[in-house]
């Protein structure tokens, strides 16, 4: 099943917009605890209350060959109708992100992923490729030194834009397959709104709520796409660490669940 | 020893700027020959003609965990004294950022690696607080999508720019450190030249040449430091695949040779 198929599957499934990321930090994990038992643990805590989940494979990287393993482990775990992201960022020239794509698509199995558009088409056409799968391209991220450059102020024709909404417009033409999304940082809902405006009805993954924090009301207002089942709103740290205690795995789905239903509320009042 | 110094060092002792890419690519090796084996073949062949090694981690991954595990043992082969930059193109935000870097230069114990901007300074800084190491910064690539953001026109103070303009100066402000260097293709002579005039001792990693398509004499002349130590010229494929047969690594070994010492004769004559 293609990526948006079984993304509004399991959001209308578990009445969820809320994706999983899952970013094992060994350092904030209750001590003792491995990372294939934590992420297994989180993950049968949350699976009817996720639309999907999004390793970000750094924090499997930082731990070596061993982490990698751990993350192939992992992705056994999660039940098959919730679909993967692989939150990997990358970006190279055509020949070598064609390796990467097939990393991430072939091998590990991810049903999306999230990619760098800095060297332009080329880097990114060899995920294009997979008509399956759908790749999240970086917009505006959620981080502090964001506008350092994706803010910045381009000539067009006729005018000017900021950088990310020239990468928006190119992702949008790039988009033959339907099967292209951005990355929109929820910590700057004017551009959130802005970019959601332009693109009613892209995917859009979401970053930035909680420990970031990006306002989730207003995240939803300004970022919800008109199917309202393309719209993957990201938590990991307010998810994962809601204890450090052995009880992490019940906090855990305590907080998956509250962001949920906090969600749906706003979903409720936008009619 | 930090990567500068070793970088001179090997540059001096080898009499070049030759990097050698480790790009193993299994339909394009002898068929029957595994990646370490090739690897340490052709490390062997060449460890006495380059400056530098760049493994791309893409090519690594491609082939999962067996991959990795043979990336780490690659390592290995390597001579203590040749620098080694890890070909990642990494960007996320700063938590993530650092877990990126932990992975590469505390597990893997590269000396260098590419990041891309397009994140802005927190998720380049973590890389930069490993001072003993040196963060290659994607300025202006080399592949043919390169213009469609890094040749963007950008409103700056007092004028416009180029958007790798504004990259490198934004570069060499977060140089306190004096570990950042910069990728400029060297499929874009007129680029490398200009960005190489306004930074005239910061390192440089220049890919583009051979299979891509960079002039050598040009690159060689747009592109070089002031020191002559400072500029990595890589090559990946025209080296690895000079031969297909079991002649591989002497055909390897020729073709590194070749390269240094064309780079060499431009070296002469440019006095």
């Amino acid at each position: 099943m293609n990526f948006l198929d079984k993304l509004a599957n399991a959001a209308s499934k578990n009445n969820s917009l809320v994706c999983v990321g899952l970013d094992p930090d060994p350092s904030l994990m209750p001590s003792g605890t491995g990372v294939l038992d934590f992420n297994r643990a989180i993950i049968e805590a949350t699976s009817d209350l996720a639309c999907a989940y999004k390793p970000n494979l750094a924090f499997y990287e930082a731990m070596g060959i061993e982490g990698m393993v751990a993350l192939k482990e992992t992705l056994k775990s999660i039940p098959s109708d919730i679909p993967i992201i692989a939150d990997a960022k990358r970006g190279d020239i055509g020949n070598t992100a064609k390796a990467y794509a097939r990393s991430i698509f072939d091998y590990f199995g991810f049903d999306a992923c999230t990619v760098n558009p800095y060297l332009g088409h080329d880097a990114v056409d060899p995920f294009l490729q997979y008509s399956d799968k759908c790749v999240f391209i970086l917009c505006r991220t959620s981080n502090a030194g964001a506008a350092d450059f994706q803010s910045l102020r381009v000539e067009v024709e006729g005018g000017t834009k900021l950088l990310h909404e020239v990468v928006a417009e190119r992702a949008n033409e790039w988009n033959s397959k339907g099967n292209v999304g951005l990355v929109v940082g929820a910590t700057y809902p004017d551009e959130l709104k802005s970019v959601r405006s332009k693109y009613p009805s892209m995917p859009f993954l979401i970053p930035g709520i909680g420990a970031q924090g990006g306002d989730l009301a207003l995240t939803v207002h300004n970022g919800l796409d008109i199917s309202r089942n393309k719209t993957v709103i990201n938590s990991s740290r307010q998810i994962l660490y809601a204890s450090r205690g052995k009880d992490y795995a019940e906090a855990a789905r305590d907080a998956a669940n509250s962001l949920r239903n906090q969600i749906n509320r706003v979903l409720a009042d936008e009619g």
